[in-house]
């Protein structure tokens, strides 16, 4: 099936690029409230999954033995942007497990913020530290560490760490998380296929709590609390998760992942959002996703205006200049 | 009418993301070789009519009178990565013109070579040079004054320095420049959209110079020659203009462009190519470039080897690990 065009860019009045994709929002009964597009195609959810990959880290304790922060929650389900305090975070969070950065397998890139590489730049070279994923694999570290065990090779499939994630999305999601389905993430942990159906209803178990065990549901509760208090520690400065639960608080937590995926929970309606842009395209999925939000969420005047921006955002060339927009389709 | 999906991105087993498009091969008299998708859609051709763009300034006699270099030439037609020798040209070009970097118009960013950027952040900040499409504003800069008119705002479409350069459009593509197709391009000077048999018929001609006067065929030649000299100055280190030019020398010019679009000419067969990615995806647009050199220019088993490097590009992670690969399908 071919999925529609979701989203267009535009310059001056004609359309210069389409993304085309597939959406779904499915509530905690698993029922399919919208699905656009080929929601039952398998999608590597890449980064997206970070907050339910976080809930082994809650559920076996670690989290109360080491007294992890908010802010180190938030951290351990962020793709962050490498600023400093990101970076100083993730340190700390390394050092109440006994380790530093080391230990980190996530391999090294630099700040995706530019304001900080060029910062790092004047004095120095990133480390892993650096790589939007090191909250993530501390959190995996400190698991490891929590559950008595080597935590060398943490990020291999066959380790317990990564057998412990991969229960948590399975039950989360429903889905069987075939070896067929698996393949490598940017970071180097397994990342499974599964269909938007699959992770909406994951995202929306994850909101809301129900038909999860209490200790999973109380983990969840915890993360998005986490990730509500802290949202620049999810992304970082200007970034569309951050400032999107900036805005909202607990009533939204949504997570973008590589090659277009986004995926979101609305805590008080129990709907869970994915969304996959067929060609990778971040931008698209974004907008998206703010559609989606205000589509769905009663929303204030101010707050509407507030997420039309990240809806329909203009573009501008390198002399400010409006050359164009980007705008969501009747697809949707 | 839906473009075919062209180039397929995979990850482990699967298929992540999906790129369409259109690609037309078309000769000197106008006759189309191949067409992929829908070639009759217009297309903002971007920063991939560089070349064409820089015939005005060795026609009107600019680029002798000022002893232009085919550094300088190449920078004309170049989307340069911004690293030291492309500003330094680019400054030498202004000089020569009796003009400076405050005369650009183009705005400014950070190099897109991230070893440039980063070296750069040591010590300063970008300026207007640095821009990726400084070398071409320089080239308008240096027609203007040879010209003898204010070279103040020769960035607006009615000035007669761009009047020159949509001249110059028109003839080679054939294609009529409305002002309802015209659009700001990333450094403020006008884009026109045409379809993508126009821009490959643009290119065929530029290539063997038939079918344009003897002057304006002169002037390809020299700008051809200027790039396949010097395809260093026409993008950067480990680029794909610079790399494929650089290998194959002058039987190919490439041109790569903004949002998916890629030109370029086959001078010994007389034909011309034009690419658009429906996403804006450059990473397909470059693999589907590949793969058309490939089939149509006769090249050695080592010309081969190399060149289908660009068309199945393997992608590995942070940590050097193979994760997937592009592929281009059935479809082109």
């Amino acid at each position: 099936m071919d999925d529609p065009i979701l989203v267009e860019v535009l310059r001056g009045g004609l359309v210069e690029s389409r993304h085309r994709g597939a959406a779904a929002v499915v509530n905690g009964e698993g029922v399919t409230v919208l699905a656009v597009g080929d929601v039952g195609r398998p999608v590597f959810p890449r980064s997206a999954v970070k907050p339910l990959q976080a809930l082994p880290l809650i559920e076996s304790g670690a989290a109360d033995r080491y007294g992890l922060s908010d802010e180190e929650l938030a951290l351990a389900c962020a793709s962050h942007s490498g600023e400093p305090a990101h970076v100083e975070g993730v340190a700390r969070l390394l050092a109440k497990a006994g380790l530093d950065e080391s230990a980190l397998a996530c391999g090294t890139h630099w700040p995706s913020s530019q304001a900080a590489a060029f910062a790092l730049a004047k004095s120095g070279l990133p480390s892993a530290l650096h790589n939007n994923c090191s909250g993530k694999h501390a959190g995996f570290l400190c698991l490891a560490r929590a559950m008595g065990i080597d935590h060398v090779g943490y990020w291999r499939p066959e380790h317990p760490v990564q057998l412990a994630v991969r229960a948590a999305l399975e039950d989360l999601t429903g889905a069987t998380l075939s070896q067929a389905r698996c393949a490598v993430d940017g970071c180097s942990v397994p990342t499974w296929a599964m269909p938007l159906t699959n992770l909406a209803h994951g995202f929306a178990k994850f909101g809301r709590g129900r038909g999860l065990s209490p200790l999973r549901a109380d983990a969840a509760a915890r993360l998005r609390g986490a990730c509500a208090q802290k949202p620049w520690y999810v992304a970082g400065t200007g970034r569309f998760c951050t400032e999107i639960m900036r805005l909202l608080g607990a009533r939204v937590l949504v997570k973008t992942g590589a090659e277009g995926v986004f995926c979101g929970a609305l805590p008080e309606l129990g709907l869970g959002i994915a969304v996959k842009c067929d060609d990778g395209a971040g931008r698209a999925a974004e907008a998206i996703m703010a559609v989606l939000i205000a589509r769905f969420l009663p929303l204030s005047d101010q707050e509407h205006v507030a997420v039309a921006r990240f809806a329909q955002p203009t573009l501008r060339n390198w002399s400010g200049i409006e050359v164009g927009a980007l705008r969501v389709t009747g697809a949707l």
